[in-house]
């Protein structure tokens, strides 16, 4: 019992049942207080979305979600909570009123911490009973995805802010000195007030907008930000080369637009001494690469997605697709690719699992051959595995060029039998062999059954003229 | 012959490398001019980095990549070159000497484009004797790996420079009228000002400024850029929504900072209706998803890079990790996760090969039980599979919880037999089977051998209490 941690989350909204979820489902239990009478319903609305997406980036078991309720009044919800969210209205007026009856009925112990964006926390901290537990603790939305959260406030209270934070999988940056919109909406603040005069001036549109950004920096700086990227376009010379080399050219667009402070030696320094200590245990080739991975990896997840970058890389493998293998009589080659980075594993060579998808893809490549593609599929009928036999021989690398020869081994009726053999172009080594067994479905009743039309019969014609090929070498019988 | 496409790349630092491996890469010939002796090294290093990076964005073959050579002059380098990309220093005077240059000996139908991130078009076509054939061509570094170029000139040549870089798998963006540093650079400038500014004033260090971004805004900024992801901030009732409700709190903080375009009716109009355009297909609540299985497939595929966000979370995983079964004289439970939403396939199901990776997942955890973990790995020595039996019984969706009963089929030596059963726990319902075989390896000579010290006593007494359980009933002999 004393284990059980309770939230108090003050205001429902997007922000405040971020919050909640994120509490939740980190094992926490959550009290809502809002008065809006659509607030059980938005706070569900969040929470959905959060039961499907967070336990997702989990690869371990996950906490048992906590209990989540709503109280009948701001001092019922605040009377047990070990951390008090505020995320009122942006109204200094309206917080200092909640602030007083939060710290009315809550414990001196509890931390309370403050969505606000703008405020700062002496701000908040105005006419309190006892102004040090109040802190500013900015999320950023989805707050039940982005981990980081900015703190500022009285460093004992962060502190243990801060330790809370780590727990439940977040990332709490605690601010320096206090100031208006904190580091990061200062950043958003700049970025949308030159959005709103590109809008303006019809140079862009918030379309053209938003691409410049996705398929451009937006990438960088989901993994490196801002100045671990600089520090790599400044070259083995580091930061000070950096500056030196762009900071008088960037003036001058720079000095048109508004104000900026003089790139003194102090203000130089004081940034390549800084960039070294963050990144300074990585050779500029190095970070090379660790960005070139981030980003291949990144853009291969949005492949997946095929949205932004991946959608455009889709586009391109169906510009660059080889044609199906035609000549039914000899084995096909269903599949030629390059292994990337997010296929190795922890024994510096490809996962086994991708070993999976490869013979998965080639025998894909089957199916659209006897025309099981998409549009069968949308139609209702599939096949599916039944089951692989994956039998490992050689080790796949890093870049290594491979291509699939795939046998059919049998084709009546529902059954399908493929045999595929997946092998190093570069030498001609054979690295890995697939037993793969095919079953025929109903995608509506989800059983067995004959495929139809001219599927049945170009299944057919290819199993009778593959079957007349001797066994593949590789088969153990 | 007159198939292959030649592109004539002045300038061979980091942007003009780049380039170079994006036309090479996508099988055009290049020739580099370039007067700098080390030209040919630095060009050969953006070309190793390209190599390793961009064909693994391919998931089919990819082309054959171009010949490469060095030119002894400009001359030489642009004649008979269909693409011209100068990536000069950004001076104007030198730009408008490589341009005379360039169109003397170059082919009137050529297409000249410049890396320039500051010049406007009719900067750079100043006194040139075809001005219409110079126009900008702004990449993003590395411009092997990220697509958008910003075209900047006259329409008819930019809708021959955009179909060229659709076809090396660019994503051009044809900027409506010129201004200083186009789109993109206005962002990283306005960023880069205020990063400047939170450094002067000790508000924040280089590392805290990456670390906002990149477990924050970044990552929203890299699949859905700005407008996009404000519109969901808005909720349902959209973009004049989100203008209505954040214009005049945040222009507060904004006009205490510096100038910023008025939010009059007919600014929030044609941001909204420019909004509708790009993305009224989708419900808020649609938005809000793809948004979320966005960031969830990144932030996986950073996990696999142990990078950034993804850093965060596996920590966040080692912290929330089981312990390893105990009691091993009864079936293990090796493994308890959530289907993430990367490893869905186009039936709606989970893809064949994320069965393998649990199966392989759930043999680590074996592995880990008698020592055979990182820090052995380390040393020298590991597990690896040879082969795999795996079962297809029943559908896995997105979201399903699932867990691994493993049993110790057999033990001995050099040789491991695992039999693993994958089951819904909602339900109890057998979803997969998979026979695995493992062999002891070591990492040195690549060969089998036997396990030593700890990992030896303890795998034999694991599998001779395991081998006097029943066999599992799933288990086909």
């Amino acid at each position: 019992m004393s284990e059980q941690k309770t939230a108090a989350i003050i205001g429902g909204g997007v922000i405040g049942g971020g919050w909640a979820a994120r509490f939740l489902l980190n094992g926490w239990d959550v009290v809502v207080s809002d008065p809006d009478p659509e607030a059980k319903r938005k706070v569900g609305e969040v929470l959905a979305n959060a039961r499907r997406s967070l336990p997702a980036l989990s690869d371990v078991s996950v906490p048992k979600e906590g209990k989540l309720s709503f109280a009948a009044s701001l001092a019922e919800a605040v009377a047990g909570a070990d951390w008090i969210q505020e995320s009122a209205p942006e109204r200094l007026d309206i917080k200092h009123t909640i602030f007083a009856e939060i710290q009315k009925h809550c414990s001196p112990d509890a931390l309370i911490g403050s969505s606000t964006s703008g405020f700062k926390p002496s701000e908040l901290q105005q006419g309190a009973a006892r102004p040090e537990q109040i802190f500013v603790a900015h999320p950023f939305n989805p707050v039940y995805l982005l981990p980081v959260i900015e703190l500022v406030g009285v460093e004992a209270t962060l502190l243990r802010a801060r330790d809370v934070l780590d727990g439940i999988g977040m990332k709490p940056l605690i601010v320096r000195k206090e100031i208006d919109a904190h580091i990061a909406d200062r950043f958003l603040e700049a970025v949308w007030r030159e959005a709103l005069w590109l809008i303006k001036d019809g140079i862009a549109t918030t379309q053209e907008i938003d691409d410049v950004i996705r398929y451009g920096f937006g990438m960088r700086w989901a993994q490196m930000g801002l100045f671990e990227t600089y520090r790599i376009a400044g070259g083995e010379a580091g930061m000070r080369h950096f500056i030196a080399q762009f900071g008088p050219c960037l003036s001058w667009p720079w000095t048109k637009l508004m104000d900026v402070p003089e790139l003194t030696q102090e203000l130089t320094d004081m940034i390549a001494d800084q960039s070294d200590a963050q990144s300074g245990m990585h050779s500029i080739r190095e970070l090379e690469r660790i960005r070139d991975d981030n980003l291949v990896a990144m853009m291969r997840a949005l492949k997946g997605r095929n949205w932004g970058s991946g959608e455009l890389l889709n586009a391109h493998d169906v510009r660059n697709k080889p044609p199906l293998p035609t000549g039914i009589d000899k084995p096909l080659t269903t599949l030629e690719r390059v292994i990337p980075i997010d296929w190795m594993d922890y024994n510096g060579h490809m996962n086994e699992s991708r070993y999976g998808q490869v013979f998965s893809d080639a025998g894909d490549v089957v199916m659209a051959m006897v025309g099981a593609d998409q549009e069968y599929i949308a139609g209702g009928l599939s096949y599916f595995t039944v089951s692989n036999e994956i039998g490992y021989l050689n080790e796949t690398h890093l870049g290594d060029v491979i291509h699939v020869r795939t046998q059919v081994l049998e084709a009546r009726g529902k059954k399908l039998r493929l045999y595929h053999e997946m092998i190093r172009t570069a030498d001609n080594e054979l690295l890995a062999t697939c037993n793969q067994l095919l079953i025929h479905v109903s995608l509506e009743t989800r059983r067995s059954c004959e495929p139809e039309g001219e599927v049945l019969a170009k299944i057919t014609a290819l199993g009778e003229a593959q079957s007349k090929l001797p066994k593949p070498a590789s088969m153990r019988d």
